[in-house]
């Protein structure tokens, strides 16, 4: 009953990631493989990093999530394997797995090696297929990672910074746009516990969120808090701040882009 | 080998589909589960209404469905549970189950309400996630619908009128188009349980249908039937009347829409 | 713990696919069912060809795949099953399974006649769902071939031709682009063994490949080989000639479509 997980940019118009799953099951059948997405943009590694951070709490223990956004494949960069909190995360070295190792409960991290768990041929071009899915496999299937390789520090791996929103000297908070969902809601880098940290409840209220050409007063717990077509803001799914417009796409209603900044003031 | 199946509007872009899995298997890891389609067009009840109504029959018994196209979530509007034919359908209280509800062997309707099946923090805009996910993956590990909440007549909640074609007073049977597939066909609410009702046998082949600027003569068998980029009437897998053009979109080379009408005649 | 994959052309967008996987399902809920990918361009059967034979070798013993690319659906053509190399292929009879036939394993081909092993009621328009699905999911059971009806040879069925790259008289080797993937990448349908025939490893490094207005020089082993932006060639993971250009999208770069020449001469 192990459960693997993929993340990638393959999209799903080729047989990419059907190969991965054959890989998968040929190893071991009685893997159950779910899809979190195959559409993060191409090669975008903090969209990546922010999905997989989002997602993974919400599976059992013992998962192994694969993360293939992989931009640097064939060049020299490393394959690590990451344990946290009982789950497993098997991705390039290229700071995709920057949020899950600032998590506390942190516990090992491994560069992997030991081509003994590869396929036996490995291409130049699609590590996803022929190294991190027959990982994968053994590690669903109980092997430790120290198997893999050596064990390596936190400091000596790729780690992105400025992931998160930061506050300026004038006290505004600044983030930025993250990722755009299938309905066109703006998903932001402000997490609420950072916007719990620097505002009393009553300022809440009257925080002003500035995005494009726009200024959003407040926080909506729900999209039909406002009428119809206007903007919001509030707390989405993931915990972070979205910007959304009701029954409607924000991302083409207020013309705003993946990327674009977010300043939340009072 | 329980089943829960996925009807959404959520998309694939994003990781919402396989967090709702990822709650699932957290609860039962051996539930097998299905996407019947995450590409409903964004809050389109009544064609998710079709497509479920179309779907079920094709699964087992005890089948969970799970039908999560929701544009009030967040707002006061129920969610319910449905047996119906050994089945199992939770949704909310919009009308997506209008045309189960319709069928003889309806059983049990419920409104939920017990939160001991909810995970322990319920979102206020992802009830998918939160509370339908989890209850599912209950329903399908044998739960009772009882223990979700009350019981509710079908009369106390949303039901979509109108959703079938309906026939004028010269004899004229008028419907819309429903949804438009993959392939550019354009699927009609005019059952061809209606179709048969109205006319004999031999009217059939002289049937006249009009869509758009065009007028169609006749049910064909397949799309081979007529000749290569011209339009046809065929009774499509669904059971309802569908408009396609032959090797070529229907929806583009005759300039058709979803809900455009669609009349027929003898 | 039976595999069943699907390559199909029916998109996301409607319940096609997951009908098909409702019926395998009611008749045995422990088969496993992989998505190869329901995105091959519509009715393209030369793409569907050289997608299930680039992906069958990456799932194991006792798979049986359903290719769906099906114009012909309703008209007179055929099913076929084949077994080889211990796994099976349901599909119609219109060349998809071309490139398989071709194989050395080759073991046996069958007509597939016997209703017995179909649904209760077989529409016109979706074969997919009425006898593809309910027919592979009895082979993943252990059916054999030959209850589904007559042998027949490999010269009786439709084998299309031409679809690897030839040698003109002046030595230059023509091909074709068979798909585009989703990152733009050229796939075309010149396989490495062929231009290891042809060439000594001296000649590879100053081949010249010409697809649309642009020259390659020699080949690259990984993305990164050349400058940003910059086009190259490589042996793709699938095998064949591909054209990139390094953290670009080749197809809009460069300007090509599916079914462009590519040329290739020391």
């Amino acid at each position: 009953m192990s459960i693997i997980t993929l993340l990638t940019d393959f999209g799903t118009e080729d047989e990419y990631v059907g190969l991965m799953k054959g890989v998968i099951l040929s190893i071991d059948p009685s893997i159950t493989i779910v899809d979190i997405s195959h559409r993060i943009d191409a090669q975008d590694i903090v969209q990546a990093a922010f999905a997989i951070h989002s997602a993974y709490r919400y599976f059992p223990e013992g998962t192994v999530h694969l993360i293939v956004v992989d931009p640097g494949v064939g060049t020299g960069r490393d394959l690590l394997a990451l344990e946290m909190k009982k789950q497993f995360f098997i991705a390039p070295d290229n700071g995709v797995l920057s949020l899950l190792m600032k998590e506390e409960d942190f516990i090992s991290l491994t560069r992997i090696s030991n081509p003994e768990y590869f396929l036996a041929t490995v291409s130049r071009t699609f590590h996803g297929r022929d190294i991190i899915a027959p990982v994968g496999a053994h590690i669903a299937g109980g092997l430790e990672l120290e198997k893999l390789g050596a064990g390596i520090g936190v400091t000596e791996v790729v780690c992105l910074d400025n992931l998160q929103a930061r506050i300026l000297e004038d006290g505004e908070l600044i983030g930025r746009i993250i990722a755009i969902d299938h309905f066109g809601n703006l998903i932001s880098n402000i997490h609420s516990q950072k916007l719990a940290e620097l505002y009393k409840n009553g300022e809440v209220k009257k925080m002003r969120i500035k995005i494009g050409a726009h200024t959003i007063s407040g926080l909506s717990e729900t999209y039909d808090c406002v009428a119809l077509q206007a903007p919001l803001a509030l707390i989405g799914s993931r915990g972070y701040l979205e910007i959304s417009v009701n029954r409607s796409n924000a991302a083409m209603a207020l013309n705003v882009r993946k990327g674009d900044s977010v300043r939340v003031s009072v």
